[in-house]
């Protein structure tokens, strides 16, 4: 495909995946208040990143999309639950997200937990729910397991206690990728993942596919520490330069900007190597990464 | 079997559980001070009623308990995680449980919040992850899907979002229950319905076992009430009383302690005989009835 066409794949999947959750969370049989809070920053809006790597991936293996929409919606779920979370006022204590009030700030804390509690739980029941013949009951049974590993306390949650007990102190370049490879790492490779898992990918597929995951996560989060020195505010949203204020351990902080960005560059070619590896029709996941070493926001 | 001999397949039951659990925690590649705060609340004891009654389950099919491990162990991680964060200051703000300090005591509000993300997310995990022939994946999957509704948005996490908004408030009767047959009820009814599918129960033998312990659930509430009135502290572990001093509204405010009583009576007649309906070796099953119906603590 053609840029123009590759973006408008992205679009059109964006669009399909933010008509379908509202849908998710109607048919719920629960008090109107936490559908409320779960749907309020379910539909907050974002990059959607993680559904868009598991449709680019079952589109590098010529699939229909469709299949991989009630995973799509589950991976949105529990990043959702994630960041409702880490925003509480014992965690991160943010106010804002996305330029919005955040979920305790509307619903109070105590709805806030639990609307993170419900999603976290529901991204599960809606991957178990699954009644589709293309997927066979053991790639099922895989998907619900690789998304606990990735999410749970080997994966996002490790990632969130490592970050709060490295809050003020020095880091190494090593304390610093543990953080990112778990907290944000592991569901973005669970999303690559979970696609050539649907897809039928062969182990070796899958393996490649997931080291290109892991070399994309980190080019992401060593973009994002520069865009926090060098973005402008508009387009990210939040204030320029808020890593420094918090002495935050960064990338370019440990390796200076110009190693930051070499680091950044390495991380892009390793993941187009992985690629190319993988020997899948690449035109999708190519865009991504070069979305991801570019982006402004 | 006698009653001694139904005594000691429980203890054994239990003795069993609580060896695995730490065995669990301990296998987890995670942060120290996580897994600490994990096995704190997992291992404070507790009568283990969820696991004992998946346990019985199997037993009155004549079946392997063996079979029932993992997911036991995966119902009282659930279990725990909804302690942990029920106690949390803005929820219940509770010091002390079973006679020790409550997680967040101990660790801190944040480390309390992701021990119970990752006690939530390790549940699936350990029930995806059991590799056993003798469980078909169709099964594995029902477990996964009805353990999600069960805690989820549409059971346990429903109950305590309606048990917060109840909060000093005037409640009906039917609302009372809505909070207890969400709240408890769920987890209970799964726990021997977990027992049920892996024991290959015929679908009649799932309902009727699943309305058994419905009403077992409401049996269990309602002593919980009628003790907090009439209960030895030294044996229940925190103060008589309680309920009437917070203003809370239980079966015997509602309808009086002869009423709470006779309803107590009512449901432990309605859930033997679902038990006797579903025609199974009842022997176990009975005795915990009567243990809901006659507990002091």
């Amino acid at each position: 495909m053609n840029r123009m066409a590759v973006e408008q794949f992205l679009q059109q999947q964006k669009q399909r995946l933010e008509a379908t959750l509202p849908r998710y969370i109607a048919r719920l049989q629960a008090p109107d208040t936490l559908k409320q809070a779960m749907a309020y920053s379910l539909e907050a809006g974002g990059k959607r990143i993680r559904p868009l790597l598991l449709f680019a991936t079952l589109h590098s293996f010529e699939k229909d999309p469709d299949i991989g929409l009630p995973v799509a919606c589950a991976i949105e779920m529990l990043h959702t639950y994630s960041l409702i979370h880490d925003d509480l006022p014992s965690m991160d204590d943010d106010d804002l997200r996305r330029g919005k009030p955040t979920n305790h700030k509307v619903f109070g804390e105590a709805m806030a937990i639990l609307a993170g509690d419900g999603l976290l739980t529901y991204a599960f029941q809606v991957i178990a729910e699954m009644k589709d013949d293309r997927i066979a009951p053991e790639v099922q049974i895989r998907l619900i397991e690789e998304l606990a590993k990735a999410a749970g306390p080997e994966g996002m949650v490790a990632g969130q206690v490592a970050d709060i007990e490295g809050e003020g102190r020095e880091l190494s370049l090593a304390q610093l990728e543990y953080i990112h490879r778990h907290k944000t790492g592991k569901m973005l490779q669970y999303s690559v993942l979970a696609g050539a898992l649907l897809a039928g990918a062969s182990e070796r597929q899958q393996r490649d596919l997931y080291e290109f995951a892991s070399h994309l996560g980190l080019a992401f989060q060593i973009r994002d520490d520069i865009l926090d020195i060098e973005g402008s505010e508009d387009k990210i949203g939040k204030r320029v330069g808020s890593d420094v204020e918090k002495k935050k351990v960064t990338y370019p902080s440990l390796l200076t900007m110009e190693g930051a960005k070499g680091k950044l560059a390495l991380h892009i070619a390793e993941a187009k190597r992985c690629l190319q590896k993988a020997g899948v029709k690449d035109d999708v996941l190519q865009y991504i990464c070069d979305l991801v070493a570019t982006r402004d926001h």
